[in-house]
């Protein structure tokens, strides 16, 4: 039973997030939809990362057997065609041996958060990126995330809800990019708890708005608990980037 | 009475394109609302480029006179107010002298085509790139357009209802640049003809295509007709970068 690897590429607007949901259409839904309407096999699809409600990605890795050979190009094309309308497309497809797992393969995974620091409402770059009118000290931002590299206790910056057994991770690069008013910080580990990347923006903003010092990063660290840290920076500005594995 | 120079972003998608059409909504006619809600007054505004439906902006330029002495930042905030929900923004706006003139001022107009070129379908630059499938040599569009660059007649490469009353046009840069599966086209020049530009981007991917060697641009200007080039490039595809002036 062939394994297969896909690269997926989505626009989070509008869609539930990664994971199935009674209540809206999710990545996964659209997906295993397609599948059954590609080769009309109900499979279970299985993801590097859970992205939530609103969240892009570029290069979202998933995985699925199907009890065909097909050509991976083949299973590009044709769930590219079933997937259509929604914003989802697959954009490399190869086959992989069963030893290969999207989740618990994964080495490193990347993202990216985008943010507009302008005074402008935000046009081409609505839900695209965090609109943040308020000027922001980028230097200051980027001695914070110092603070955050390495091995820590997270707990102040993951979700309150976040299910991980451990909120002990290892993170190991937090860069911040600017381009005129465009704020990139670019995120990787091995893996990350929930909301952490968008805990870790918002904490950095209030820091690049001058709320909080880049010293106050290990204090916040140490109070484990949510409420410490900054607030969660909306998911458009958010994108899965890629994995290594 | 006060003039002020208005730099606008636009997503041109669902838009009629710059100039009031009586079938569809405008950028100028929101922009004319705006502005009346905004102070009262029924004025004309002046761009430095009429762009087409689908076309977007990050740099166009306006100028406007206004019987008020307003705070520039002040403009700029209440037009962005009473421009909601268009997609339409106002980014930079500053006082200017009577002798400003957003189109006939202009020393140099910069645009910037998008390509993407890969197999799977666009998702996240849907309606902002041209989907293009088959694998293009940048390498040859580069030749190719080296051979538009200077004093040419463009008729070739205007619209077949360009009003302008010579094709004669000095084009100062096309340079191309690729990053992964995006090309894009940097293109410059004091004014441009109807079409102008979508028109050289679809010729240049018949050649990147192989339909034409990069040499046929010669003969393709001689040529003096609108048939003899490639085809017009979508909208969506192309940006108002910005006006030097």
């Amino acid at each position: 039973m062939p394994r297969y690897k896909l690269t997926l590429e989505y626009n989070g607007t509008g869609l539930a997030g990664w994971q199935r949901q009674p209540a809206a259409p999710s990545v996964q839904q659209y997906f295993e939809e397609a599948i059954e309407k590609f080769c009309g096999e109900q499979v279970r699809l299985h993801v590097a990362g859970r992205t939530d409600a609103g969240v892009h990605a570029w290069g979202q890795v998933a995985h699925v057997d199907l009890a065909r050979d097909f050509r991976p190009v083949n299973v590009m094309g044709g769930l590219n065609f079933h997937l259509r309308p929604a914003r989802i497309a697959v954009v490399a497809a190869e086959k992989v041996d069963e030893n290969f797992h999207a989740r618990f393969s994964a080495k490193k995974r990347y993202y990216c958060y985008r943010i507009i620091n302008r005074r402008a409402p935000l046009i081409l770059d609505e839900d695209r990126a965090w609109f943040v009118p308020v000027p922001l000290n980028v230097e200051k931002m980027r001695e914070a995330a110092a603070y955050l590299i390495g091995e820590h206790d997270f707990t102040s910056l993951r979700d309150s809800e976040c299910q991980a057994k451990s909120p002990i991770k290892t993170l190991d690069e937090v860069r911040i990019e600017q381009c005129g008013e465009l704020i990139e910080l670019h995120v990787s580990a091995r893996s990350f708890l929930h909301h952490m990347v968008r805990n870790i923006t918002g904490t950095l903003k209030f820091v690049g708005e001058g709320k909080w010092e880049p010293e106050e990063i290990p204090k916040i660290l140490a109070a484990k608990e949510r409420k410490a840290a900054g607030p969660t920076a909306p998911p458009g500005g958010l994108y899965f980037v890629r994995v290594e594995y």
